[in-house]
């Protein structure tokens, strides 16, 4: 019976199999030492045997072995107990040698490296920490959003149409006729509000993105929550300041260990979260009051400002110019120029946009008509025919993963973070 | 403070305000009924007053309404309780009339019109329960997992190469060069067993399918696990038993509703699940012993034998010969025409494929060339570099949901648990 690593401690004296990779090997005068990575951390074995010892020379770093031997103290093992008088049998053939040192406590190589190699590099401790905080942060979203009362769903990602924006999508061969690869579930995620009140979706999302930047992905997981009966904008940020404390909450617990690795500290975010117009949020910074959009530095003087006035490491930004967003943004009630949307900015950086979406099928008509579209669009038929049946005011919001999880570790780009990213120049592995 | 349906009935000789669509409306003589409907369910509000009467005529069925009334004890109401004295205000335009009558307790039309109107019809208690139960199953599969330390992982859905299966893909524009959809996460979950032990993945697949039958969708929702360090199937067949068993579980607890609405008993699954070997499976079925695949028939009987000998409405068939299985397929070690795979019957039918797959790097070079293929193939480059680097025995199970959930609620096809399904003929809405 195979015991975990991180039981060892706490079964001295005793006689244990553990199983795992051949994470590193040290060979002194007397005596070697084999370190054994398992998916809960590392562990100590002490080879003195001549047989074992000229065993161990032929099970290469990576080969997988499993291990009996008797449980010792040992101050100075890995959580003070290690292996001695091992039996080593090796489950695979002996392992080639890895492209990179994975024994090594930092990662010295670039990330094209790491990217070609990802099949094992990921096997690094701290490479690996990162997808560990991401997929704590999916536990945490959705366990705050099954706490409110949410409906998961999962919508089609081959679409018939490239709507929600003609440019950056992906068309493909549908049994002959043309498709395209869904860019967000915005449209689904608002019709299912008609039918669950409040749902949310992980899932990919495409963006044929042209441009090589350490943000952008051609393919990266979306966490989408949308519902209704909002009053406005404010409801939806109340909502997703409890998801983003739930994700934080989850990446604490589930992924410590990955925190430590990565020598990553988690912020706290305040039950309220500062929340600026867009109109202030420019004259705070300094920016021209016609200014559509806010540049990189004014988000830094915000995220400076949130933090010097409120202690807050986040802050929303709320009112953004209704001509900087998508058609179906709810505008502010008493001043039309502005929306009822919101970005929601991290150390002065955006982590996520929400926001209210109209809800009145004459509504769609007019913002459509306005931007030169026109509802009868076969595009829309399927969308607007939710609302002309009746949907309640409503907002949503969401977060792309990587990114969500490259701002909270510190990753300068988001494919340190990502599994097998995918971007203009990459396709493999 | 909008409280919700459900709640009505603790309410008794409050003032209280719900919300949600106009579900029904029936006129007697001196009053008026309004159903409405929300997400937990469904409340009678009595309408009396002339201006409220003359106002409910003009809210037609779906429009979404906001109520406040005084709560009185009913026996006659859903719940025993209703509201009375209403103040009735329309929170969208007036609603037109449905493409089908939402409120009748049962569906009458047919499947197309269901599909081409799903933004709407799925709004139907009885229709979208199918996906309540789908949800529901999600919650289970993932809280299972987690139970047994599995880690989540989210991998690519656009690949560089058709190498599970040459046919039935989805081919795409990647920036201008070729790239297919993802058949299925196989090569990156095994992969990931070299990163993490033990993984699963809940994640759309897609698959070119040229026939049109009840049980085939262009993309489904896969719920795929793989973990290492096992001895052989029967230790995967063993994690697939516990996974169905919390798969009902959460059905049973979450959806509980939707349940009672579809008139659907769960099963039981047992402790142990009753396990034939293929050969044996031929015989009992009365095949021909060099058939090298069971008949719709054979399994029916085979899953008539596991009710009648082990009261069992699951039975696992293992041993399936290994011509009829992919390359990575682990064969049985005492015969190797057969292999360390299973399928597991329900009621009868196929409902999940699993087993034990080939963890040496050299046995993925042979395994390949025994069938014309090179392990040079750039197709597998990333794919086996894992193995060569050393990969622990090891096996894993994939569960299609919306057939999962087919089968379970008796639905003839599958497009009748599926959120906006895709098909040979289908790609909106």
């Amino acid at each position: 019976m195979r015991i975990l690593n991180q039981e060892i401690p706490s079964a001295v004296g005793q006689t244990v199999t553990v199983a795992g990779w051949v994470h590193r090997r040290r060979r002194l005068a007397a005596v070697s030492f084999l370190v054994l990575r398992d998916r809960s951390g590392l562990s100590q074995v002490v080879v003195k045997a001549p047989g074992t010892l000229a065993q161990l020379d032929g099970l290469g770093e990576e080969t997988v072995v499993q291990v009996t031997g008797t449980v010792a103290a040992n101050p100075q093992a890995p959580g003070g107990a290690e292996l001695v008088d091992p039996v080593i049998e090796a489950l695979t053939e002996p392992a080639h040698t890895p492209p990179i040192e994975l024994w090594r406590p930092t990662v010295n190589s670039g990330l094209p490296v790491l990217l070609d190699n990802a099949p094992v590099t990921l096997r690094h401790p701290v490479v690996r920490a990162g997808w560990e905080v991401g997929a704590a942060a999916l536990h945490g979203f959705r366990a705050t959003l099954d706490g409110l009362d949410f409906t998961e769903i999962q919508t089609p990602k081959i679409v018939g149409t490239a709507t929600e924006s003609g440019a950056n999508v992906f068309a493909l061969d549908y049994f002959g006729g043309p498709a395209y690869l869904a860019q967000s579930p915005q449209f689904y995620k608002q019709t299912m509000v008609g039918v669950f009140e409040r749902v949310y979706e992980v899932g990919p999302v495409f963006r044929a993105e042209p441009h090589d930047t350490v943000r952008h992905l051609a393919e990266y997981v979306s966490l989408d929550a949308e519902f209704g009966f909002v009053q406005d904008h404010r409801d939806v940020l109340a909502v997703l300041r409890d998801v983003i404390a739930g994700m934080l909450e989850a990446v604490g617990t589930r992924a410590a260990g990955a925190l430590e690795r990565l020598g990553v500290e988690l912020p706290g975010i305040p039950e309220q979260v500062p929340v600026l117009h867009f109109s202030e949020a420019l004259k705070l910074a300094g920016a021209d009051p016609d200014e559509p959009d806010l540049s990189p530095a004014d988000e830094r003087a915000i995220g400076e400002w949130a933090l010097r006035e409120h202690g807050s490491e986040f802050v929303a930004v709320e009112g953004y110019p209704m001509v900087k967003r998508p058609f179906y943004t709810h505008p502010q009630p008493s001043d039309p120029r502005w929306s009822n949307s919101f970005d929601l900015l991290f150390r002065g950086v955006e982590l996520v946009t929400g926001g209210q979406r109209l809800h009145r099928y004459g509504d769609y008509v007019a913002a459509l008509r306005a931007r030169g579209e026109s509802a009868e669009d076969p595009a829309y038929s399927s969308y607007l025919q939710a609302f002309r049946h009746g949907m309640p005011p409503h907002g949503g919001f969401a977060i792309g993963l990587e990114r969500f999880v490259a701002r909270l570790t510190g990753a300068e780009n988001v494919r340190e973070v990502a599994l097998f990213p995918r971007d203009l120049h990459r396709l493999t592995p």
